[in-house]
């Protein structure tokens, strides 16, 4: 499992490309984004599960419920949600491309992001969509150009690829994501896409993401809000010619692997570029006794505003972690909790057996300030581990949030 | 029911007093409050749902297995929560309490406010307690002392009390309540002390506390975080000379009411005060299919970041409240909500049948300056309403919590 360049276009068979239309009044920014197989993929996608779900979401629910998809059309700068003409425009966005690049219009993928609840014109779409599918590009500057298209107020486009061997054949994954504000996963998440040049059947690609998301996507928090427009999408198309994964097994395990190095990537990248994020948090929680347990307090800490706006003051202020392991709901013995916080600079414990103990607030300021921090949990009663990922709150949050629309 | 001044000491036989004792190092912050009954009296109190529990809330609860107490005595500065020692100090505060006033040591209610996982020193409660027994005040000021010495980040102290009859007699009610951060009530909520001259007996009591909190403290949120030392609690002397109330009628429910106007009052002043805040927030939910379904609604818009930082920068971005209804796991039929945002300079329709409609943009603007903005949510799908209460997320949020134990 080697990391390489190239993102969506590290697959055989994939070109990308992302442009400035004109949805975004600045013109620096990009806001479309293309990506094309060329043959057509199995096709697989988790979506959110908040009721208010964009129209996007929902014409791509329809598109892919055959198992198979060709192109993933994206725009950022409106999120195309709660208008009344929501869903007359993605399906004319699937039009566009379907005539673009030559692919059946069920077989694309429609997402949108942005401000919800202003309709989307699709002039600027319809204006761009010759320059977008002409520069299409299977080099890493078109899975470039496309991770930049989908941005919102992410500070840094989000990509990554990783290469490994099925049968002797050699596979590539590779994936961009979207994601800043508004993060809160519950089933799907932020906006993925992943193309894969495994050949995989429909059913085992849906059965690697849903199972894959459990401990990646799902266990981002950036602020609480579960997004109306999340979805993961993963297309396949076979290209890499080896035998086509229809079962469990050693070849299945091997995709897992690749398609979770890459998720976990992504998550990492996410969280660290949570909005107005000055530092990435990793919690830690080991001893839980069961999985669910340990989910609900790692998410739980990563949750809590007040210590996100501890680890943004660089003050190991442990209280906070015993409080949201508290309300976690998961099953604890308070008087079994052991805490540390750690990072490039060295470990500092804080606090054993549920109590405060004695330590340098001196290493404890040197280790959180540093741009990476994991908040370790030891439970003390079993055997199950897990890591959720967020991000500190800061004035920016606020900042970026006070006027997102303007 | 008539809102009087008062606070703790409005109901007879009540006194009152705060201190600087010397907890906090800042000595113009009165630190230590004690409230005494001239008779024991019914007592009745709810709890957090944090498995992590304060040491005073443990002792309060054994205090208070009997339904009697006399006296509460509460400390802000440290929680004494988290600490080897903790339930051997919060027994020596109820016995210097005890030997202070003559009262029995398990006629004391126990609290403590402030950081967590720093040892309680009782050297400064020791040495205080004569001067604040001695300067106890059945008047106005020995509540409002009260009221200051149990405030921690609170900007304002926060008191309100009602005068009502029962049976021809004068009653009255009063409550100070502490609460600013790691607010997100469940069961009970942030620090409340309330006193009453009412006869009523302690399981009337207790139901009558009970039940009021469901559609008061219990719906605020300040910041999603659930307090490790959350209590209220009821002290009912019956001094003002009623039929003890021992069952359910007219009685009872005009006792409901007298305890429900200051639940309310406290709320909206908790919430109006939440760290770093700068506008009170009400969400007014109706039209929901059941009770349970309003609540849920009403209480994740309160608590979404999103919209807590829109209106902090009083942008009218009821995307926002869509999406955080979307997630709240309430029924909802989002075709059919409406949401609208109204204070003291008028009303503005934001959303109609789920999408958005054309409002004036300088009016919504013009309202959402205010101090105190109620969002207002439709559902049209049933009879059943809730109001939840929670404020703003500003930069304050972030610096006061960045810093918190220094």
């Amino acid at each position: 499992m080697k990391l390489i360049k190239g993102g969506v276009c590290a697959a055989a068979g994939f070109r990308a490309n992302g442009i400035h239309c004109g949805i975004r009044k600045n013109k620096t920014k990009k806001d479309l984004a293309l990506i094309v197989s060329d043959v057509p993929a199995a096709a697989a996608a988790v979506y959110t599960t908040n009721l208010v779900k964009g129209a996007p979401l929902r014409v791509t629910k329809a598109h892919l419920a055959d198992g198979r998809a060709q192109a993933v059309i994206c725009n950022s700068g409106n999120a195309n949600t709660c208008n009344a003409n929501g869903v007359e425009i993605a399906e004319a966005m699937s039009v566009l491309v379907a005539d673009a690049v030559s692919v059946k219009k069920e077989d694309v993928v429609v997402a949108s992001t942005g401000v919800i609840g202003q309709p989307l014109d699709i002039t600027p779409i319809a204006k761009g969509m010759e320059a977008l599918a002409a520069g299409l590009s299977a080099d890493a500057e078109g899975g470039k150009a496309a991770a930049d298209a989908i941005i919102t107020t992410d500070t840094v486009a989000k990509e990554v690829a990783v290469e490994f061997t099925l049968g002797g054949k050699t596979c590539h994954l590779g994936g961009i994501a979207k994601g800043s504000g508004m993060i809160h996963p519950n089933m799907a998440t932020m906006l993925v896409f992943m193309t894969t040049d495994v050949a995989i059947s429909p059913a085992m690609l849906q059965k690697a993401l849903s199972g894959d998301i459990a401990t990646t996507f799902n266990m981002i928090s950036i602020d609480g809000d579960t997004s109306t427009n999340d979805m993961v999408t993963v297309l396949a198309n076979g290209l890499a010619g080896n035998d086509e994964i229809t079962e469990e097994g050693a070849d299945f395990d091997t995709f897992m692997r690749a398609l979770n190095t890459v998720s976990i990537q992504l998550c990492r990248m996410i969280a660290g570029d949570g909005e107005g994020a000055t530092k990435l948090l990793e919690c830690k929680v080991t001893g839980a006794p069961t999985l669910e347990d340990a989910k609900k307090v790692a998410k739980s800490v990563i949750c809590s505003s007040l210590l996100k706006s501890a680890m943004f003051g660089a003050d190991a202020n442990w209280g906070r972690v015993l409080c949201a392991i508290g309300y976690s709901g998961a099953n604890v013995d308070v008087d079994a909790i052991d805490v540390a916080f750690r990072s490039p600079k060295g470990t500092v414990a804080v606090c054993e057996s549920g109590a405060g103990i004695e330590f340098s607030e001196e290493l404890a300021k040197e280790i959180l300030l540093e741009k990476e921090i994991e908040i370790l949990v030891s439970l003390g009663k079993g055997a199950f581990d897990a890591t959720a990922w967020g991000c500190d709150l800061t004035y920016d949050y606020v900042k970026i949030n006070g006027d997102y629309r303007t």
